[in-house]
């Protein structure tokens, strides 16, 4: 092998990269079934991004994404434990145990919908639904979703829970004027559906708190508070949450 | 990032590998689902071979297995189109829209059911059911699956059919007698589960075919015949197919 080193350390280069709304960590959903809203589209590097590369693609209706969570630092020293922020964010499993990113490799994995394949000047694009990826996120492989060996509907998850709860979301008036003057489509949708899942980490979701948060979507700072299990959408800033 | 160039190459290194009785690519099942005999272990590398980084595992009944397909020789020219087994060895089709190793990047996903989970001075190895990886596979990562989210039981997979069509599988009397010798646990039951499926190109398939076939299974060089529907297995070699 070429590439390939006697450790058995390989270079891999990322085909594409995917297009979402979510511009840092916090905004992105655990759960990529549960966002319907917003755009989401992956773009591939030349020569990937031909139509032949694509062909057939579209007699599937779902796909798998390889990617890289390239926002996690690479760490020199291997920490075997995670704390799943789905487990109240202080109990710790095996990082082999679950999802986190914070993993060796670093290689993340999800299913999406396929909505569309966008083809201009002999170019592929592939539109998607409810990624759970930060925006810019490199994609190593795109595989198509083959129901007989992928679905397998009796597994047992474990302590992966289902669908977490959802809460009520309300937007001030000074939201909405911002939302609509944003320019962004679906935007509030978009922001009900993330805060819908409460984004905190789960052992502030226990108690009562005051503070103001903030999420990057779309460009923009969204400000909200948790009062009672009611998300109250306050108001926007442009840019990313400081 | 270290580890990352301007390019957006990153280098990977190997967790582990896998042990499976498939000596070569021929062997491989088109689905891992339908093998349940054969001694399927994933080995880690230390240090992710400790116990710590597998707290909790056992309560999956599912594993996801991002491994490299090291046997595929590095192309340095993309090749988009491929040409599915399944779809008779003469159909073009996507890369993308495939599950062929011949992809960028050789990364391959399969699911597989968690059997055991090995400890043994507090290092780790995990037995595994019908995997769908030649022997010595490197492992990239290892991920619970998570019904919830990986289980698309609606998906529409296209081109890529359901179940193959099974085959009869019969012993010579010298085979019998060489399995019996081998010393391999289940090897009848293995070369049947494996032969059943008629790993012959499809388009082979379609034809009369006088051609003594040979697979390498657990060492041995397993040789047989498709006559009319029928695959005889005629007797065993010791090593790798020629």
């Amino acid at each position: 092998m070429k590439d390939t080193e006697d450790t058995g350390r390989v270079t891999i280069s990322p085909v594409g990269f995917i297009r979402t709304p979510f511009d840092e960590k916090f905004a992105v959903p655990r759960q990529s079934s549960l966002v319907h809203h917003g755009h989401f589209e992956i773009f591939f590097y030349p020569p990937y991004d031909c139509e032949e590369a694509f062909n057939g693609i579209d007699e599937f209706s779902h796909l798998w994404i390889t990617f890289l969570f390239d926002r996690i630092p690479e760490d020199p020293v291997f920490r075997p434990m995670v704390r799943p922020p789905r487990l109240g964010g202080n109990t710790f499993k095996g990082v082999f145990a679950t999802r986190s990113p914070f993993r060796p490799n670093r290689t993340g994995l999800s299913v999406v919908r396929l909505v569309e394949v966008k083809r201009y000047n002999g170019r592929v694009s592939l539109i998607i639904d409810g990624a759970d990826m930060v925006n810019n996120t490199p994609v190593i492989d795109v595989k198509p979703y083959i129901k007989f060996v992928d679905s397998v509907p009796d597994a047992v998850s474990g302590f992966a829970l289902e669908a977490p709860k959802m809460h009520k979301v309300v937007f001030s008036e000074k939201a909405m004027l911002q939302i609509k003057d944003s320019g962004v489509s679906d935007f509030k949708e978009l922001i009900e559906e993330v805060l819908s899942q409460d984004p905190r980490p789960a052992y502030r979701t226990q108690q009562t708190d005051e503070r103001v948060y903030g999420v990057g979507l779309c460009g923009f700072d969204v400000k909200w508070q948790a009062r009672a299990e009611v998300i109250h959408v306050l108001y926007l800033e442009e840019g990313m949450p400081g």
